[in-house]
């Protein structure tokens, strides 16, 4: 496949570097390990450790997702694309998004109870100051992983699976989530990778660019199954599709993927993670900032994007203040910035 | 004076690590410079660059509220210690921190329209929800600097100035503010050094070294003018007293400050900084978290001033909590921690 970027430096062991600038200074440093890696596994790019153990946490719910489609889920319930979307989403409790898991949950016969995520006052400030002035607190529905959890319970519903602990790695729905992962990403997780992430499942650390080989496996279908191949993409098609449904308002994730017009995907993930990834260049992106920083991973990702070309002028214009993000304090006052250490990569 | 701590490694280059770990892995990584100086400048002890220019944004309140003491302003208004003390603060806009500020002002005759620090949601979680259950919106009595901003409104109202713009460079109140700093510090600031707070003061980046010994020296009055001396003991003094108005509930400043039973002073600042004074041991102390952090500036504080002899084992145990810190998920789960990497120092 064409690469329209131009040579990259070969990978290297040092980490880029996100600054924070105030005033005429930089006020502190984000290092980012990250590697670019095309479907036959081959490490395109690099910086800092690409081999590097990192919890992919919410940064891999696309393949978390992957029973969804291929046990006849999708299908028997007739999801949606948005529905498809928010199964891989980090949302932001906005009122499109619970409102789209409660009516799934509802036409499944399940409910904001059968959910084992917990419950978590929307990411979205200003639902959630609505929701306190509404005098009502957050239900299962606003964690931003409710899409995720929904689709665990399709898939537990659908096979006739006891859906209580689905969440616990040795029920059959996340047996058949590790399966998936470590076939995706060419990977076996050992007991002491597996831990628990922020919504009760399981997340389990794998080298950062396996989890990139995952994604460029993932988007092109290429070394995998054929019914695994095109769950995939049909999970990739529906993200792309849906931006606003894995994320929401003001949201990386969201802006970012709007921003290239469905050339490619991208998540995030707690602790400063980031994949995405191009079926048109066949390659897969994993990044970590080492100190797991969420403000340095969007602009993390924004630049590398932009550098493998994947951003034209317009898109590059519309997502630049999430990219160099300018600084104001509490009276709107420009103090720094927030940008990539010149010369970055 | 007598130093009961064993001792110390000698200064080195390298920061200390705060880690996160997530089930059996190190999943985020925070670096650490800090630096140990005593009265007459001594480096004491120093992890990573001792002499890297920071900003030390809150962290040097109680140097910024010399002029509140030296002017007269104090003793004209007959400011209590809970007002000294929030004049030093950080706080998190709880009712008894608003209720003071406001107090006070009104008692000068002035009110909250007269600071310039802005508004923002109290930092006191639960304070902000029930603002938004009374349907009530933040004002600038709820901006964590409320209190140093009174504090400067106090001095301009007693020495009959303007109050108007008290917050820019070049007003006599942040004259004196800077010329009280560059004394204590020892530094002579350069205008590229000047930059903007989040309360829109200025801040000044200074060598982390000579912030800690403007703290020793802050608490032990050592090397200081007299009249200087007095007003720094007294601030400390009040902020010792009263740690409650200096953060507040659930807040590491107040539980560290508590935890130690009036034997050092600690204040936290912006983008992963602390500081810290101990007039028995006659030490000052500097760190910043090199990515801007705060989780892991009180678990490198916490472990600093442990390891200083600072706390006694009730003391230790008060706040451990607060140092090595549990991580539980969304439904109350443990699933790592954040705590020193061993050995850190």
């Amino acid at each position: 496949m064409g690469k329209p970027f131009g040579p990259l430096p070969a990978p290297g062991t040092r980490p880029f570097i996100v600054e924070v600038r105030r005033g005429a200074q930089v006020e502190s440093r984000h290092p980012v390990v990250a590697a670019v890696v095309d479907a036959d596994g081959r490490l395109v790019a690099g910086w800092g450790d690409a081999g590097a153990m990192i919890f992919p946490r919410s940064s891999n719910k696309a393949l978390q997702a992957l029973p969804l489609v291929e046990s006849g889920a999708a299908d028997a319930f007739d999801l949606s694309q948005a529905e498809l979307a928010m199964a891989c989403a980090s949302h932001g409790g906005e009122t499109r998004h619970t409102g789209t898991v409660a009516a799934w949950l509802a036409r499944i016969g399940r409910g904001p109870g059968d959910l084992e995520c917990g419950a978590h006052w929307p990411y979205h400030e200003e639902t959630a100051r609505q929701l306190a002035r509404d005098q009502a607190a957050p239900t299962p529905l606003h964690n931003n992983c409710s899409g995720k959890h929904a689709g665990m319970v399709s898939v537990a519903t659908h096979l006739g699976e006891d859906i209580a602990g689905y969440v616990k790695p040795d029920h059959a729905v996340q047996r058949r989530v590790t399966a998936a992962i470590e076939d995706v990403c060419g990977v076996k997780i050992a007991a002491e990778n597996f831990a628990t992430d922020g919504c009760s499942m399981p997340t389990m650390a794998i080298p950062l660019d396996r989890l990139a080989h995952g994604f460029a496996r993932f988007v092109t279908g290429q070394g995998l199954a054929p019914e695994r191949a095109k769950a995939a993409k049909r999970l990739a098609a529906a993200v792309a599709a849906e931006p606003f449904f894995v994320a929401g308002t003001g949201r990386f994730c969201t802006a970012v993927m709007q921003a290239g017009g469905g050339r490619f995907i991208a998540k995030t993930g707690a602790e400063g993670v980031y994949t995405a990834a191009s079926a048109e260049l066949g390659i897969g992106v994993a990044l970590k900032v080492l100190d797991g920083t969420a403000r340095a991973a969007q602009t993390a990702l924004g630049g590398l994007l932009d550098r493998l070309g994947l951003l034209d002028e317009a898109g590059r214009e519309a997502i630049r203040p999430l990219v160099e993000q300018p600084l104001t304090n509490w009276r709107g006052l420009s103090v720094g910035s927030i940008g990539l250490e010149t010369p970055a990569f």
